[in-house]
Order: structure tokens, then sequence, then C-alpha cells
């Protein structure tokens, strides 16, 4: 095993260098990064192409192998990412408040980088270019954990990015990647050496399965930012449109399984019951049965299941256990429970929930006011799909994942999430009395 | 050892209860709390005179018995920062920003009080009070650990506290003293159930010595918020007026030589030596020979030792050593080291300082804002001396310490170090394409 501590030492002179540039010169940079990773956009699909080949032989799952695949269309939209990434406002040199003390002491709150941040993920080699181009543009710089599964993809993208970064002007050693040519040699007890790097790392990332969160939050000794488990709920209240409710539920539950953001329990208030569960579970039953979909499964409470009736064809109905209400399936499950009011599903879901994305459906303002007040989570609906839970999709062009944490960064990660602030003081000769 | 489970179950209820009041009524119970102790005033004085007593017998040292002491008129200050936290505007409920997607979707970070806070501090009982109030009014609930030695004064407040709260309609049980009651024994190992009680307390935040910092940032298992070290510099630039030279570096050093935004190193441009070192010699020597001041100690490199000439009577003069370029005194010393340029003071203070408070005096605008830009630090000063950084000096009315780390919070803290956000989000039945 390589030491790091030089890959460290580059990586805090990086950040120096990289603190003091000016958005211009930022955003120059990464269009250059994005153009360098269009240009050798064959060089990166091929080394995809073995990384696949080589999991494929070893039987990895396909829905695995779809997470590690690059194609044409990824490429774009890892590129379009980038643009979206260079729009946005420089989040470095912010004003955030500023006061004058009674002997005119003038005092500025203003954003400055994070440091040296280090991000540790699985398969999808998407991460290696959101994360790089996020941190650059924070001016931080970063060093990057990806799966041994993706390394030749990962070295192939950060190889574009580096070279990208060179040819516009910037610090292409800003953005190390674990695994890349004499950088370190991509070793299992690299991840340790960068959750005890106290002086070296300022923040790291674990983003992929709850093992590897807990393994991160378990042995660092430098400040991490979660990002967990979805247990997401959505509680239909009796006022809701219960049309809506349908294509919400079933959007939030379908759209992509196995996301985060996706529901994993439904809330439905005993008064609804009759009204919904039939037309909900012959949505459900319908939209899988089709095609490759698998059945659906619902593990519903007593009045719950006793409100579906007879179950249609693709759907199959299980007694829900005390243990389903804690779970995040990411699959064609959903967990059902009767609530009798508005407090109720609160506490349900405070007790439950990760505090991640938790959903009213209601036209009610007293009930939607309290819902958004009382439920404790990074991101709270009234009235839409918990799935939009997203960097992408709030504007950020990209994310570094979603934290479920309330210390420093909350919800998707953007480029806030690497800031930090200092004091910038203006004196006239003050002494302190 | 008591478990502190009941405890932390009692914060989180207090908390929840407690994150929904409003402003008006979170001020009308810490107006009772202020009433309460000023009530109590004599009660307080007297289980303070016992702490004392029993330390004066151990054989404590004077200083640390001048922490500890209580007197009216440090009842009236804690009385008046009080007054000045409930005068804060309320730091939950703020609407950082906000933003609609293409779907029309609405968004809203908003701020919400972080949660269940532990505070582990030493001797000074201030701390009780300015603790608990600011939690209370950032609506967190607060774990509060003070010294033993001052257990008897941490009772008498935090009781008085409580019965102030429940007497203004609000949430006593917000606050919870390790040693008070049943609510623990106060033993040495609460320190470790507090530190690895995840899920029950959101922060710890250490407030004392290097030695407490340490230990807990090497075993906390929650997020910490480290309260560190001020190994603080000051640069005399070329163009400085060194006369206000003169009165800030005496400020900065002699005002309160014990704090931790005191000046340790003094950095001098070479040009500036022969003009500055004498006259601020001979401050320092008058400033501490008269009365009981210590004599005054320089520690100087070779350049600034021969500028000083034959050392006035009063002040003595040691070869420096490159260990005190990284100390924090905390004493009647200044190391003094010369520079050739601002860019190599800032490069001194990266690399030496603790990111702390540091000062450059100048009256160019190139140097200063250079300074600004480059050093690494929570609280950056043109032309004032480092000792204004301060919790209630900056307006905050208290403070829970002084952060030295970037992730989460830097500088002073006050309400805002207790909050954290939460995306309020609002639909119309959107669903994810």
């Amino acid at each position: 095993m390589n030491s790091l501590e030089p890959v460290f030492t580059s990586l805090r002179a990086a950040h120096e260098k990289l603190a003091q540039e000016n958005r211009a010169a930022k955003d120059r940079a990464l269009a250059a990064a994005a153009a360098a990773i269009d240009a050798r956009r064959l060089e990166i699909l091929a080394a995809n192409g073995r990384d696949v080949e080589r999991a494929a032989a070893k039987g990895m799952k396909d829905a695995l192998i779809d997470r590690l695949l690059l194609d044409g269309a990824r490429i774009d939209s890892i590129l379009e990412g980038i643009e979206t990434v260079i729009r946005q406002e420089d989040p470095i040199g912010v004003v955030r408040s500023g006061w004058t003390l009674p002997n005119g002491l003038f005092l500025e709150q203003i954003t400055v980088p994070l440091g040296v941040a280090a991000i540790i993920y699985e398969s999808r080699p998407n991460v290696t270019a959101d994360a790089a181009c996020l941190a650059y543009k924070a001016g931080c710089a970063i060093l990057l954990r990806g799966s041994q599964t993706a390394l030749e993809s990962n070295r192939a993208l950060t190889a574009a990015i580096k070279s990208g970064l060179a040819a516009g002007g910037g610090v292409p050693d800003a953005v190390a990647l674990c695994g890349l040519d004499g950088e370190s040699d991509g070793g299992h007890g690299e991840v340790d050496q960068i959750l005890t790097a106290r002086g070296g790392v300022d923040v790291v990332l674990p983003r992929g399965g709850k093992e590897l969160i807990r393994r991160v939050a378990d042995n660092a000794r430098i400040p991490v930012i979660e990002t967990g488990e979805g247990n997401c709920h959505i509680y239909v209240e009796p006022s809701a449109d219960l049309e809506k409710a349908v294509d919400i539920i079933e959007n939030a539950k379908l759209q992509k399984p196995g996301a985060c953001n996706a529901v994993e329990t439904l809330l439905v208030h005993r008064d609804t019951l009759a009204a919904l569960m039939p037309p909900l579970a012959a949505r459900l039953a319908a939209r899988t049965a089709d095609g490759k979909g698998a059945p659906f499964e619902l593990r519903c409470d007593g009045l719950s299941k006793a409100a579906v009736g007879a179950p249609p064809a693709g759907l199959t109905i299980k007694d829900a256990v005390e243990a389903d209400w804690a779970a995040e399936f990411l699959d064609y499950i959903l967990a059902v429970k009767t609530v009798g009011s508005t407090v109720e599903a609160i506490e349900h879901i405070n007790r439950y929930g990760t505090r991640h994305s938790e959903a009213i459906l209601t036209s009610d303002l007293r009930a939607a006011e309290e819902f958004h007040r009382k439920v404790d989570a990074a991101c709270v609906y009234v009235n839409a799909s918990t799935r939009f839970t997203d960097g992408g999709v709030f504007g950020f062009g990209a994310e570094l994942g979603i934290s479920t944490q309330k210390f420093h960064s909350r919800g998707p990660l953007g480029l806030e999430a690497l800031t930090t602030i200092k004091y910038r003081i203006t004196g006239s000769g003050q002494i302190r009395e």
C-alpha cells in the first residue's frame, strides 16, 4: 500500500492556488475539461467497456452493470451537468452578511472554499465528473476514491478532466483519483488513510450503500457528510385529490424504485382508504405486470388490506410487520399503514423516517402547514412526488450526494456544501477596551 | 454511573416542543429565566462561594479561581447577555433562499433548529447561562456538562434557569445539567456517553483547554464543533502607522494574555524593525513592570533582537526556537519574527497559525486585500486588535465558544451555529418525468 501523504500535500497546494482563481478562470478550465471529455469519448467508452466486460465475467447483476455502464447519452448528460455547473454563480466571495460594531469595526461574513474534499463512491462513473467539477467550481481540491469495478472508466474520465483543466489554464492537481498513475495504487487501505487524514482532508463524503456509509461514519476522524438511506413516506390526507394521489404515488414508487428518494411507506387516513386503495392497487398492478416488470407487492396493515379487497393480477399483498415501517426496500414493494390524523402521520414519519424526503397530499391549508412545520426531514413536500430530491433537479447541475444529516449541509449537496465562511474585518486602529 | 439515556430522550422531546414555539414565546421564557437568576442571586453566589472555598482548599491557582468566581458584576453581565440574546432576531424560520423549478415546484430553504446539543466545558459558570439561553433561542435542547469544580454554581444557575423557563410558560426540560438532581450523577463516564450518543445528541461542543478538545475530537462518534487554540499573529507591514501599531500590539497581547484571541507571534517587515522595536519594547516593559505585572518576555529571531538593542527594565529577550512559532503562550510572552514581504508573512501564518484570528497593520490597499484574501482563518483583521474575536463583541450576546474548524460553523458561535436548514417544497401534483 502506498501512502497517500504526497497526494494530500499536492491537493492542499492545488486548493490554495485554486482558492485564489476568479470565476472566469474556473469556468474556462471547466469548459476545457468538458471539451476534453467530449474529445476523448471513444477512449472513455472503450475503458468503460473493459470494466463492464470484467464485471459481467464475474457475474455482476444486470442492475449493477447498468449503474456501471457509460454510453453516448450518459456522456452527453455528464457534459450537460458540467455546463450547468459552469452557469452557476460563483459560490465563493459571496457576502453572506455584514455589520458595523459600535467602535466602527466593519465585519463581513464571506464564503470561502472548504478546502480539500474526498469522495468515496460505488460504481457509477458519472460521479467522477460530477464531483470533480463541483469541487473545482467551489475552489476545493478533491480526492476521488471510486470502486475497483469502475477503475478503468474513472481513470479515463479523470485523465480527460485533468488534461482539460491544464489546457484551459486551470489547476489540474486539484483533482486526484486513487489508482491513477503514480498517484496511488487504488488499494483498500487507502480508505482508512482518507478517514484518518486530520489536516489532510477537510471533509469526506461517502456515496453508496448503507454499509459503506456506516463504515465511514464509524471510522472517520475527519468531518463526514453522510449521504444516507431514504425511508420516504407519502401521507394521503382526506382532502387530497385522489386522482392526482394515484399518479404521485405511482411516480414516487415506480419511476425509479432503486432511488433513495423513492417512497417506501404510504400512510393513508382511515377515511380515505376505501376510495384510494382499489384504484391505487389496480394502477400498481397494471404498471408492473406489463413488460418485464416484477409483480408488485403491498405490505399492508389490517385496515388497508381490507380496503384493497381481492388483489388484482400482478399484485400480491402481505401483512406488514414492524420491520417494514423502518425498511428501505429499493424494490417493487410498498408498505401501507392506516392513520387517524395528520399528527399521527407526522409522528410515524419522525419515528421511522430517515429525514430524507417526505410528502403530504392534501388540499387543506392547515394540514399542509402542520406537515411542513413538524416533519423533520431534509425535504418536505406538499402535493408532489418525493422523486424530485436531486441536485440536478434542484438546479445544481450535479450533486455530491444527498445529505440526511443536519450538520453543515442538508439535502442535495451542490456547490454550497463545499463552502465555509470567514470574517473579513476592517478597522482603523481599534483596540479592545 | 447512571445512564444518560432518559436525559437524551427527555431533551429530544423538549426540543421537538421548543422547535414549534414562536419568537415571542421563547423570548418571554428567556426573560423569566433572567428574572429567576436575578431573584436567586444570593443563593447562586452562596453556591459559588462553596465551590470557590473547596477549590482554594485544594490549592487551585489564583487565575483558575478567578475563572470560577461569580460576583454581583458577573451576574449582571450574565443578565445583560440574556437580554442581548432576547433582542436577537429569531434564527429559526428564516428563508435563506428560494426558487421555482421549471415545472412550477416552489422550493424554499428555511432555517430550523439543529436539535439536541451538548456542551462540555471547564470552570467558568457563566458558560452555563450563556449556552442554555443561546440554545433555547435557537430551539435546541442542551445538555450542560460543566466541571466538577463548578458543580454547585452550575446547579444553582441551572435550577434558576429551569424554574424561570417554567414560570415564563416555556419548556424547562430543554435544559439539563449533568449532576443536577435525579438527572445524572455528574460522573466522568458521562462524557463518553455523550460522545457516542448517535441519534441522541446532534452536536457536541467542547469548550476549554487543548486536552479536553483533543479528547472530544478523538473520541466523538457524533458531530463536534472544535473550539480550539489560538496561535494568533499580527503582521506589521512597512506602511503601517507605527504609533497605532504599538497600541494595537500592546492591546492584543496584554489586555487579556490568557485569551485565545491574544496575539502570540509578531511578524515585522525587515524595513520596519528599526522604527518599531524600540518603542514597542519600551511599551511592553512599562506596562508589565508596573504593579503586579510579570516581567515581559520577547522570543526574537536575530534581526528583531538586534533591533531592540539593550532590553529596557521589565523586559527579557530570549532567542526564538522553532517551537515558539507554533506555541500558544497564553502568557506575558511574545514571539517576534522578521519577514521580507506580505507573502512571506501570509505563508508563515498559514503554516503555523491555528486559523483563529490574524491581523495586518498597513496603509497599503494591496497588502490589506492580499492579506484578507489569502490568510486562512476564521477572522482576518486589517488595522485592529485580534482581541475582538468574541461572540459578545460581535453582537451575539453570548457565545458557545470560538470555532477554529471550517465545517458547519466558523468563528464565534452564536445562534446561527445551532441551526440547520430544511427544504420546504410546495407543489400542485407534480410528478417526475
